[in-house]
């Protein structure tokens, strides 16, 4: 590349949806761009709760970056994990000791779940931001059903057909409608001594309503439908502890195998190493150009960056994401041609949240509600329209298509470590945490 | 299920070929059958080396086996593991301790790799039998052309590139076509530091021939297809030694850090419980019936038995397999009856390796050869017809379609531990024998 290496050197840590906006942006740009991630794939987070519910495979909505990227030759793809920035030298180091120099650096390396301050509940309430934890958590679900059909005792059947979601935002809210379809329809006659309908789902939010984020009408439809699935949803419902056999709320103590959660996001402990101000939840406060304090060289996008528009923060959701991906490749682009740089402005598109089979709410741009069929409808046709990858698009839709006609699920595998029995709830809970592979 | 309660209970250990068709074969005879499998799915094992080839995903070639029963109200379906057989107490131990009494048994637990006495081998050359393997073998083929592409070392970075494939029956040509064509096809113009068309795939057969168990005719044909596809075909060659860096061939030493086992396979340990004569490789030899000496009730069948026919022993394929459940269905229904037992006669329908996009061998019966396009076409044919479950094979004819027409692979994602990068071959190698999920 000896010719283009006189070229400026854009660093882009993050694949996800910024990250790779902003590469795709600047592909008729003049410089080299590196685009690093500790995955080779890219990933259609707000399908991942479908990989979760056993409907979709992950291959269906996950992408090589490699592969995306192929034909845009000022891009090298670099399969690392950065371990942190250091803004005065212009350089990334990676967990490896290796460094990267770079001429702009966009951060884009988005969120993780946050237990509140209690990393310990994690390995009974796993989250959901990985293909691994969608698989771990269809795992989960898959075997709270077997070991139902091998239990006996009538209490502890209860207890591995109670199913607890913690946090209802929409991804709680997709998790929970979800699982509750798979009870009440995918897994129907499958067994002989449980009647899969009899499982428990609890939807549990903090707050006085699950959707906070969306208009109160909505949250009001929300709950309706997933009552409606035989969801049991409880708000302002507090938990106090986790455990592997039980969830604490309070007084309240449900006894439950399978937790997930869905409750907090805390942003990627990078952000730390850059020394500039962060936000509670440990985002980047970044200026209007969405750059960070004294280096204009350095803009953060994504789940990762904390930007307030007229006193209202610009939510951590795929569109923004993208939108913030475009303008720093832009202001890159100005910058290179002695432009001043453009602030950030967010257009709201709006945003949907699928409660299960025709049902899901939302509201197109910031202010018309939709709910029922048409939300669902509306939300399937976007999601489809934004999945990268032609056979993706073809692939998921025809999922779909079976899903919807046959109420069947496609990929009801238990796989992984933990995929054959254990016995009791502890046992089988650290199945996924076990060495070596069960088939040898 | 009381009603049932009176008949005799038929027990089938294992859900793959042979013990599902047996369990279809007896959906109408009078009878309570437990259908037992470590495993929920069936997996379609044939085409088990395209999930490891990034071709297919797991749920493509994998069915629940619940689902596949479900209809059949004289099926249970127990996710357990078998430890033992008591055939005098007509008894199934289970690894947890409990317990099953029988009036039938099936034996179908099948057979898993064998490393000829060196178990140290598995951790640097994985084989291909569960689903959880062919991520393991796609993962670390993945890797291999990260690590090289991150290499600035030429030496090291050619072992990266050099793929050393031990055993070249089926699996191991299907296993080095395939890699030879993800190098030539799938990755061409995604890496930016190295040219995966550099990569080298080494198939080491120990006889003097690849494709052993087909005639000499075809064995030519297959060496020939898969030398034009870049593969070093090597035959007679014994390894003596494998590491996680290299394979030592007596006095050679191929640097390589992707091993892949397809060499030998041993019956499953439960064999021995059974208390009857076993072949070298662990398979219980049976009588014409499928039976073990001495307990009629007792039957073995698929991977696991052993039966010669004419002097020649029943190959450990698929077919051989779906024809023994037939076969000890009808069986079980005629001592029901009253009726002398049928010996058992394997029909061969013939049997197709392929070695790549277009390429196969096989014979048809078990006289007329195939080989190239039209062997493959029929492969295809032949596997799609015998895939369970109407939605698999339709995604699997898209995907291949896709494949086809693309030469794409689609489901080239590296999850699992160890899917961000580690340092050095050692740790890369490490990586899928860590504990925890990285990306937490």
């Amino acid at each position: 590349m000896s010719t283009v290496a006189e070229l400026p050197h854009v660093v882009i840590l993050g694949g996800g949806f910024g990250g790779l906006k902003a590469a795709r942006a600047l592909r008729r740009a003049p410089v080299r761009i590196t685009l690093v991630d500790r995955r080779n794939h890219h990933l259609f987070q707000p399908l991942l709760y479908q990989v979760a519910a056993a409907a979709l495979s992950p291959a269906d909505i996950a992408v090589p970056i490699r592969s995306v990227v192929r034909r845009q030759r000022n891009v090298r793809v670099l399969l690392a994990e950065a371990q942190s920035v250091d803004p005065t030298r212009k350089q990334v180091v990676f967990t490896d000791g290796e460094a990267l120099d770079y001429d702009f650096l966009i951060v884009a390396t988005g969120a993780t779940h946050s237990y509140f301050g209690h990393p310990e509940w994690e390995s009974s309430a796993p989250g959901l931001k990985t293909i691994e934890d969608a698989l771990e958590i269809r795992r989960r679900v898959l075997m709270a059903f077997e070991a139902a059909e091998r239990e006996s005792d009538p209490e502890r059947q209860r207890a591995w057909l109670t199913f607890v979601i913690i946090g209802a935002g929409p991804t709680g809210v997709e998790l929970a409608g979800a699982i509750a379809e798979i009870a009440r329809q995918s897994l129907v006659s499958e067994f002989r001594n449980i009647d899969p309908r009899c499982a428990r789902v609890i939807l549990l939010e903090g707050l006085p309503r699950v959707l906070p984020a969306y208009p109160p009408k909505l949250s009001e439809k929300a709950r309706r439908e997933l009552e409606d699935l035989g969801v049991d949803v409880r708000n302002e419902a507090r938990v106090t502890s986790v455990d592997r056999d039980w969830v604490l709320l309070g007084t309240e103590r449900i006894a439950t195998h399978t937790v997930l959660w869905a409750a907090g996001v805390e942003a990627s402990p990078i952000a730390r190493s850059l020394g500039v101000p962060l936000d509670k939840a440990g985002r980047v406060l970044v200026a209007p150009d969405l750059s960070i304090p004294g280096h204009p060289e350095v803009l953060v996008i994504g789940d990762l960056a904390h930007y307030d528009e007229d006193g209202k923060m610009v939510p951590g959701v795929a569109p923004a994401a993208l939108q913030e991906g475009r303008h720093v490749a832009k202001n890159i682009v100005r910058t290179l041609c002695g432009q001043p740089r453009a602030p950030f402005h967010y257009v709201d598109k709006g945003s949907f949240a699928t409660v299960g089979r025709n049902r899901a709410v939302g509201t197109i741009g910031s202010r018309i509600p939709l709910w029922g069929f048409l939300a669902w409808v509306a939300w399937i046709v976007v999601h489809i329209f934004y999945l990268i990858g032609f056979r993706n698009r073809l692939l998921v839709m025809f999922h779909w298509a079976y899903l919807y006609f046959t109420f069947k699920r496609g990929s009801r595998l238990i796989t992984g470590d933990g995929a054959v029995p254990l016995h009791g709830a502890s046992e089988a809970q650290e199945g996924a945490r076990e060495e070596g592979r069960p088939d040898h």
